[in-house]
């Protein structure tokens, strides 16, 4: 899947001089559209990927029996995971890119857009601040 | 590899009348050992699994060139993650399990005393909060 495996530490560096490894978004998706169809969410997944300006490794789906589903693409950036409640209509994400390229928010708003929660929570974590 | 992949939501309920689907442990551990061999990686991710008392489904591990390894299992109960930067010899660890069984702290425990890091920092997060 990744043509390139290559990777180095590139701080994030804001103006405020803080200076980290990467950031990590975690969201909380609240009554919005189910998606239960294992491919649909690999290609969700990928998609939020290529928003986030990352490289995917690996990716790995799990649908669950009678319900729920739960899927993780590992990422030269870090990761980006989701996990399906449908019996509660609960989504939890989390899109943890590292470096200064990526852009875990665009893959945050791609998610919105695509499953339309009622309600969202989301916090972000610098991860590896020096 | 899980036997086992039915799932239905079990709420974590604390005494304070909280509720909720899970907890998140988010670590940073600085100058601790450095552990390069991939297999053995998939050895500790799996051993945290089971300190975890949770279910694996599935794990992807994947080393860089020339150095750097990451990592994630995924569980009937959400994840764990490890990315490892040894050029900073920082490690960031991610423990997400959800339901009322799992046991995220001693999984922690566990790779406290397996990397043996002379710094950590540890967020704990209460996922689908309700």
């Amino acid at each position: 899947m990744a043509k390139k495996t290559k990777r180095s530490i590139q701080w994030v560096q804001k103006t405020d001089k803080q200076k980290y490894a990467g950031i990590h978004l975690i969201a909380e998706f609240w009554n919005g559209r189910i998606i239960e169809d294992p491919k649909k969410i690999e290609n969700i997944l990928i998609e939020a990927v290529k928003k986030a300006k990352s490289i995917p490794l690996k990716v790995a789906i799990h649908k669950f029996s009678p319900q729920g589903l739960t899927g993780v693409v590992l990422l030269a950036e870090s990761h980006i995971a989701l996990h399906a409640w449908p019996e509660i209509n609960y989504l939890a994400i989390d899109i943890f890119t590292c470096g200064n390229k990526a852009m875990p928010h665009k893959a945050f708003e791609y998610f919105k857009k695509t499953f339309k929660p009622k309600k969202v929570e989301i916090k972000e974590i610098k991860r590896g601040r020096l």
